[in-house]
């Protein structure tokens, strides 16, 4: 079994659910509650959430624990936009946004937001000139996606951060889900304010998450409540779940150097054999790339029957992302390059994790390849 | 060590853990994945939701799953208002609702929504008749909480949902959060559109939770973005946490009549004993009050001090609910009650679970007494 399903979600360290269990059995105090049994439980969380700020460079009074990347996204979107919409009520973001920030800008518009869809180019990318042009005098917020759920391209969010240190009364927000551990991300270089990231896509548990929120920044909460997480997100605290982002954040940074390489290697032999294949069309930018996502378009197979041949081989990748998969959407992103519906109905995502192995990618190609041919014959043969 | 803080969160059953580990472990897939990875963890979602839903008493398409009880509240209030605003913007609730259910509100107010506190009597009860005359044309929600968190009052939930059925068009919202395992509801006699739970009040794990919504009331999600759980919720699903929150609700509700028994008898002894004392006033009303909530005021004696007192002793119980003792807010129910701010500052709330034996509750009433002697001895000593 080979899992290549990893921009989905991946299976979690070990160390990490052992966490979570220990946690839970033994501090399960309310880290509100003033004895001994909360006080032990608060004192985990604070350091759970000093380990995370060390990680990522910031403030441990800038991170706030959530249940995910949808929630982070979420929060921070309708955050801003309730708290600050005296000020502005318009909204710039792009047009391959997570549906967990696509959607929640929705909503907005519904409540009389205006919000601007900047286009990316034909390789994925958005442009800082075009981000810049979009700012209006009423624009409260700038969302950015740093690495493309679909195919991997990794957006300017740095020099788009830059950018906007000329316009300081809009927020940045990073959509950071599927960057942690790929792509680093230097979070005050790059003047973010709020940045998103989920722990289950980098070996964490899912219902674990954190959003950096820099310190200045106020935001409506979403969960109100007892007022934990600085008053930012009610609700008694995760504290096994917190514990155990804190670990799996601290296994994927030390690990990063190693793995990076190996997975980057991995995705580049796979890009090398593919391309060659005139079936195939890679999508995914060669140059400002993350280095465990390769999508390509498969020329004349609809991707889930693709994905399921490749299933019978052992291997298991998606079709664009893992929510849209079920609604048979194309995929967003590709659409948004200009390519055609047919295209993006076509498309395959294959994404890697440290626990993939070198050995394996010939078996992964050698697969395509067949899966392609098998599928073509059952095509002439049943015409 | 006696625990007695188990309204403010509760040790986690082992077989609920165990599950958890396991499910993170192996079925690590996203549920919206298209291969059988995916597919097994959607199977295991659905056959919690299943779960769910017979241990509820209602279908399982009515289920859905949470982070907790903070965020049930506030997507069943915010997820109302936003989607019936154009049909009205009063809401009518208790004054002594739980901060998930308050704080949401004033959000609303804040928002131009206009809020109804309907007033209780001195022992902790709203009236069916006083909401009732709340209601207005423009009312959309009735929010009430079941079992009260400080003093454990029961709220004729029953009641009010079957007088609701005079006004088809008001939602109605049970915070049940305090309520799972102990008082038991019939939520579909009780007429109830939307009633909130949460996993670690009934030994499951933090982070995971339900709200129950009746089929045909819609809402306007919270968390927004990939369509989960009938796009209500969005956010990969935690399967782990939802399969170990079932497990947690049937093994409470399978030892359902063996426990409450055991633990209304306990706190009957505990009230019998500490209504005897002229330095003890007992804030629980004796009839329509949880098993498992014991709130008594100490006259004289700071609840905090008296505690820490408590804790010496190793008895750990709370003063008013977990998440108002940091800001040391006095109780808001007793003061909603009537009582003064002096005697809300002075109550202490003793919380039973399953896990407490009989064999302790002397050892707990002597306690109490000793730790009133020795407090009042330092206070005439330091006189
Ligand atoms: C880029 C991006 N943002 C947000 C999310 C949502 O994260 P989660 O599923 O943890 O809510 C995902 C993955 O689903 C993602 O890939
Ligand atoms: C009555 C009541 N409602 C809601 C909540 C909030 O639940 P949670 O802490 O799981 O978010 C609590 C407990 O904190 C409660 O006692």
């Amino acid at each position: 079994m080979i899992y290549l399903d990893n921009s989905a979600t991946t299976p979690p360290y070990p160390e990490v659910v052992d966490s979570f269990s220990k946690v839970s059995t033994h501090y399960y105090g309310n880290p509100s509650s003033l004895h001994q049994f909360g006080m032990e439980a608060e004192n985990l969380l604070t350091r759970a959430r000093e380990q995370m700020a060390e990680l990522l460079g910031v403030q441990s009074k800038e991170i706030i624990f959530t249940s995910g990347g949808t929630e982070g996204n979420n929060l921070a979107i309708k955050g801003v936009a309730f708290q600050y919409q005296t000020r502005g009520k318009h909204i710039v973001t792009t047009t391959i946004e997570h549906d967990a920030v696509h959607r929640p800008l929705q909503q907005l518009e519904q409540l009389g937001f205006d919000v601007t869809y900047v286009p990316v180019d034909q390789h994925g990318f958005v442009s800082t000139e075009d981000i810049e042009s979009a700012i209006r005098p009423d624009t409260i917020l700038v969302s950015v996606i740093h690495v493309n759920n679909e195919i991997g391209s990794v957006q300017p969010v740095i020099e788009i951060g830059k950018m906007l240190k000329k316009h300081p009364k809009v927020v940045f927000h990073v959509d950071h889900v599927q960057g942690v551990g790929k792509v680093p991300l230097n979070i005050r270089e790059a003047n973010i304010h709020l940045c998103t990231i989920s722990g289950h896509k980098f070996h964490g548990l899912k219902g674990t998450g954190a959003l950096y929120i820099k310190e200045g920044v106020v935001l409506s909460p979403l969960l109100s409540g007892g007022s934990q997480e600085f008053q930012l997100r009610s609700g008694t605290e995760n504290v096994a779940g917190a514990v155990a982002l804190a670990k799996a954040l601290r296994l994927t940074m030390d690990h990063y150097q190693k793995n990076v390489h190996r997975i980057s290697a991995m995705k580049e032999q796979l890009i090398k054999a593919l391309e060659k294949h005139d079936g195939i069309v890679v999508n995914t930018p060669v140059e400002h790339s993350a280095p465990h996502i390769v999508n390509i378009t498969v020329k004349g197979l609809k991707a889930e029957v693709f994905l399921h041949s490749l299933e019978k081989k052992g291997i298991f990748v998606s079709t664009t992302s893992a929510c849209s998969s079920k609604k048979k959407q194309p995929s967003k992103t590709l659409l948004a390059m200009g390519r055609s519906e047919e295209e993006a109905d076509q498309a395959i995502r294959i994404s890697f994790s440290y626990l993939n192995i070198e050995e394996d990618v010939n078996y992964i190609i050698q697969s395509i390849f067949t899966s392609i041919e098998q599928l073509k014959e059952v095509m002439r043969d049943s015409r």
